[in-house]
């Protein structure tokens, strides 16, 4: 159930003084040579260790990451860059590896800058202590504000998945959310990972919706070692394709569900819109509307803060195809609106989840998507801080 | 200070029953022949009203509105377009106009039918005591969860502006927004109104933000009948333009000051940008952050949360161009992040507005906006009721 489920990673995780207590930096490594890829975010400004490891994986494969807890080193100018630069040369030479070969993901604070010194020692620790059952700390060095770990795992005919993740825990003033590492022991051939991570990651980590923030930091590594020995075919490629797209959701789920200050789910799932990309842009603005977030929030089967919703869901410059009079909501199965007119029904809603059912009618068009509900600790977490 | 200070017009507002108590039902007349025009919410899912009002204004200039407050009259089906009709065909019947020139606007709850009847009641008893002075009563007509009346008022050589306007007090569970009448005795030709309105909406309305939500019901509407007697000339134009501007604009911050649980205004300025189009995006992505928002709540200087924001504003399929290395922020007037680096300068925020300026260090484009910050008291409005 962790990064070193697979068969040929070690994993560790230790305290190396860059917040003021607990683990907070994590080595991940993998023992034969892997293969791999990363999904960034898209924000437009980049976190520097984002900057750092998109340029190494440009000529490498990864075979290692570090991740720190506490400080995001974004927005830290050059001396950014170069904090960023020697993580990665530290690891790699401690672990026998080239600068390239690190990935480093950092998490924490924006604006302030790393404590490399300490950074250093710590990786200098951790290489250390890497071991194949050091997964279970590495989870736990790469949390902010979390309220658990986030692990998740899947197995195929021979081969095993296993990731873990931290999420939108911002309680601090300026923080960045989202990491994870997923490692396989299924063989990829160098530059192929990308073209399995890529659905993986479109289906799983860009269909949750915390807060509709995109930070600065954000990043999916998926490291493949081949260590199983399973031979390819295709029927294992879409076995694997599978076992990603499960650990990936997972976590992603995990993230969500551990949203700040989240009491409800909210599971999405527009269907009947002209285009899947309509649909998507209808479930996203959904996942993200303050007043159907704050409606789950007091357990309200509010459908007309979901109409208003769908109705202006950015797409092509405007906004997505809807006709009311072919819509139908419901809620928990319970259908509320159906083909432009009120049921009068209103279903009880009590449940840690709510499922919100959207048919515009109209196509052939699905998406899904998951949020979390907007509520009173979701404000103070954020706004209770001074800097 | 209101609908009616403009020479040639009358109003009333009356108590129909349309809600549990208080005025529920404005009317607005011009006396001599007026020209006029609207701005729609661009939702796609439109309220009844919206749809007829709509319509009666391809082939008619308006002389009177009619708004209720109470029931939005949206997501009605066809039950809802009858009595939108029948509410104008009321209003026409009793102010000797054609149906066409009666335009009819709704706020209040979505999806629960217009109760008709004492809409029609209440057109009556409107138009028997319209009145030079009942511009006030008007104004608090519309009210929903307003905590106070919004009017504006701009005089220029000879003639007057006058309007009013409904808010974002979203406190019932599916309430649709916000509303503007602007009357004034400036004489425009058939079919010129748009051309007056539009840009001083664009700059006004279309720059503020509560909760980035977009409504059903939202308009703005413009009679315009001459009856100041003035002679138009360029200058004189130019002066109205300003004028409908300044009305425009305070009604616009008059809405967001008095937003659902608003403590504190944020006044979101972005120069330069690669272009006027992407300086918008970023300056209306700053505005809807909630992490923006409820920094601002918690009188938090937080530029790192100022930078993920504008590093992630939807623009042209992608996000608004932005490099870090050439922002600056600042906050009243405190640079706290210049040309890429921290500043190190940490202002006190404590009065009841901020201003958040960013450059963007690219080019020309500049825009602002005006939003509210998120607090307990939005959640708890929105969240506290069930259906």
């Amino acid at each position: 159930m962790s990064v070193t489920a697979a068969r040929g990673f070690v994993a560790s995780g230790v305290e190396a003084g860059i917040r003021r207590s607990g683990r907070d930096l994590a080595l991940v490594r993998s023992i034969p040579r892997s293969v791999g890829a990363a999904l960034w975010t898209t924000n437009r400004v980049l976190a520097a260790p984002v900057l750092v490891s998109k340029r190494h994986l440009e000529s490498a494969e990864p075979q290692a990451v570090v991740v720190n807890a506490g400080v995001a080193n974004a927005a830290t100018g050059e001396e950014g860059i170069a904090n960023a630069t020697r993580t990665a040369e530290e690891a790699a030479s401690c672990l026998g590896l080239e600068r390239e070969e690190v990935v480093v993901l950092s998490t924490g604070v924006i604006g302030v800058p790393l404590p490399v010194e300490r950074v250093l020692t710590g990786v200098r620790e951790a290489a250390a202590v890497l071991a194949p059952d050091g997964g279970d700390a590495a989870a736990s060095a790469i949390l902010t504000t979390d309220r658990g770990a986030k692990q998740a795992l899947a197995t195929g005919d021979g081969f095993v998945v296993g990731g873990m993740a931290k999420g939108a825990g911002m309680i601090h003033p300026r923080l960045a959310t989202m990491l994870a590492v997923v490692t396989t022991d299924y063989p990829l051939e160098p530059g192929e990972a990308l073209s399995f991570l890529r659905p993986a990651v479109d289906e799983s980590f860009n269909r949750i919706s915390v807060d509709g923030e995109c930070s600065t930091n954000d990043a999916v590594v998926l490291l493949a070692n081949g260590a199983s020995g399973v031979a390819r075919n295709r029927a294992r490629d879409t076995e694997f394709a599978s076992a990603l797209g499960v650990v990936c959701g997972a976590l992603a789920r995990e993230i969500v569900e551990d949203g700040e200050g989240a009491t409800v789910l909210l599971e999405i799932q527009v269907s009947g819109a002209a285009s899947e990309e309509e649909a998507t842009a209808v479930a996203k603005r959904i996942a993200t509307s303050p007043l159907v977030k704050t409606a789950a929030f007091g357990h309200d089967p509010n459908w007309g803060r979901v109409l208003a919703a769908a109705g202006s869901a950015p797409w092509n410059g405007g906004f997505a195809r809807v006709e009311v009079n072919r819509m139908s909501v419901s809620f928990d199965g319970t259908p509320v609106f159906a083909r432009g007119e009120p049921t009068g029904e209103t279903p009880a809603l009590g449940g840690a989840a709510v499922a919100i059912e959207i048919d515009l009618g109209l196509g052939e068009g699905a998406a899904s998507y998951l949020a979390s509900d907007l509520t009173y600790d979701y404000v103070r977490l954020n706004a209770e801080y001074t800097t």
